[in-house]
Formats: C-alpha cells, structure tokens, sequence
C-alpha cells in the first residue's frame, strides 16, 4: 500500500484489487476528490468544518460524542500525517452519504490531547464508533475505505446491541477519575 | 462462517447467514455453556490460562503484546461480566483454529487496571487487536461471533499494514508518558 503524494491519488485499495484474494473491489479512491485541499497549495485534511464532517475537540467531545444521539463516527488525525490526508476523503465521502443517520467527526489530536490519551488511541489516524456514547468498534491506519465503510455499516446494523451488550467499566475506583 | 463445534455449536453466524443482511437472530447466547465452569459452580470465564487462550496482566503485557512476533487477540474481561461469559467460548474456539498465526489472549480488567486505562477501554468484553505492538483493530461488546471472525480475519490479511499506515503518536510531548 502506497501512501501516496496527493491526500489520494494512489488508491491503496489498487493494488490490493489486484492482489487478489481479499476482494475489497471499491471504487478507485483516485476519483474520490480530496475534500478540501485548496489552491493556495496548502495541504489541508479539509476545512475546520463542514455540515457533514465536523470538528470535534476536548471541549466539545462530551457532548458530542458521548451525550450524541445518533452514533458518532471519529477520525480522530493530525494535520501533518499523511495516512490522514490519504483517507479523509473516504470518510468525507462516506459521511455525505450516511448524513443524518451517522455524525461523522474528526478530531485533531495535536489541538486536543486529552481525549485520544483518555481512549488509547495510539496511532493516526484511528477511526472510533461510537453508540451511546459508549465506543463500540475501532480501526487504526490507511485501510482500505471498503474496510472501513463495511464497519461503519456494522456500527449501523450492530452498534447498539454492542454498546448495551457490554458491562461499563467505573473507572473512578481505580482511581481513573 | 461457522465459528465450528465445540462450544460454539449453536452458531450466530449460522443464523446470521440465512437471516440475511439483518442478521440478528442469533441463538440466545445464555444457550452457549461458559466455556469452563467447573463442578464446584464456580463461574469462571475459562482457565487461568491455556495452550491456545493466554492469561496476560500488566506485567506481561508488554512482552507479550507490544513486542509480540504475530498478532495478538486480546479479550478484556471481567470475571463477573456475563457478556464476556458470552463470548468466551468463542474467542477459545477461534484461538483453537488459529493457533500459531494469531496469539490469543485475555486480560482481567479487575486484576489488572493499569492497561485497560491506557487503551482506553470502557466496557467488557472489549476485543483488542494488535500487529507489530499496535492496536489496529477493536470491537466492543457481545457481538455475533461471525462479527468477531471476521475482524480476525482482516487483522491477519491487513493488520501489518493498519499498523505500518499509521502515524505513532508520541505521547511523550503531552506528558502521558
């Protein structure tokens, strides 16, 4: 899998096609439009935010994602991670089409710090679901977007069951707080 | 997908299949004996530890997950969590079939606080999966076993990958540690 130069240009779904096997047949992420790099040359991961892509932060996350109503779906980037630019594309196109049932959302981890320290995430960009509020199903790195899309329809089909078949964790007596 | 015999016999998969795309009606999982009660009526999740189902803690997490040589499936559990009562015999099952290429493992939340808090983990079962010490992939809750293979399944055809396309954050800068 290429990284690419452009957020896209070389589709990493591609050469896997080709490589038989796993048959992630997407549509060339080529065509997919980077959302938002605008021609100033300034290689942005899309503007702050957008009707159906919006900016999260450690402020506004509680009520977002964890009071949200709808299950949430999180990018949770850096603007200077290339895996980030490569996929926000996807995830800008998947939340133009899922609208209104999913709240796509990204976050970007080097002007909030404390929510990806507070649900582990290690690594850019990670992909978090959540139903809710509670955080039901996660995917790290450049995937291919039919990966990624085929678990955002899990989350759809899915979330709820998974967020209420699971037992909460009270971290306050491990002193978590 | 059949997850097979053994503990595993009334499949969710199974139904899932002919259900269709809804795939909800899986065989109520109370039907599916917890892997490993014994006689005393003790209800235990399983043995402490087993050929093909590690028992991991904070101690040993980080040599056997973080510089682990093969991907690691790792369960976290409460010992008094019906939902990973649930699943257990199926994550056995799926260790049982993929010894050798994955690891699989669990980690008791109870006895070991610290590295649920570092990932982030908010709710038992959660099902972590990690390639080159990374965590990829992540699903949450009592969720059809076919669900649960599935990921799997990605994690051993992609899972390097997720891991190699993605930017490590350090948290050194933010004072994690």
């Amino acid at each position: 899998m290429k990284p690419g130069s452009g957020p896209a240009d070389q589709s990493p779904a591609g050469s896997a096609g080709e490589a038989g096997k796993k048959a992630v047949d997407i549509t060339p992420l080529a065509t997919v439009p980077p959302g938002d790099a605008d021609a100033s040359g300034v290689v942005s991961p899309g503007p702050e935010s957008s009707p159906e892509l919006i900016e999260v932060t450690d402020i506004t996350w509680e009520s977002t994602v964890e009071k949200g109503k709808v299950p949430v779906a999180v990018m949770f980037y850096s603007p200077t991670c290339a895996f980030c630019h490569q996929m926000e594309p996807y995830f800008r196109e998947f939340a133009r089409t899922l609208k209104g049932s999913v709240l796509f959302a990204r976050l970007n981890i080097l002007t909030s710090t404390w929510t990806p320290e507070r649900y582990g995430v290690r690594s850019t960009p990670t992909f978090k679901f959540f139903c809710d509020g509670k955080p039901v199903q996660e995917i790290v790195g450049a995937v291919y977007p039919a990966i990624l899309k085929r678990i955002i329809d899990d989350v759809l089909v899915h979330g709820k069951e998974c967020a209420k078949n699971s037992t909460a964790i009270d971290y306050e007596i491990t002193g978590y707080g």
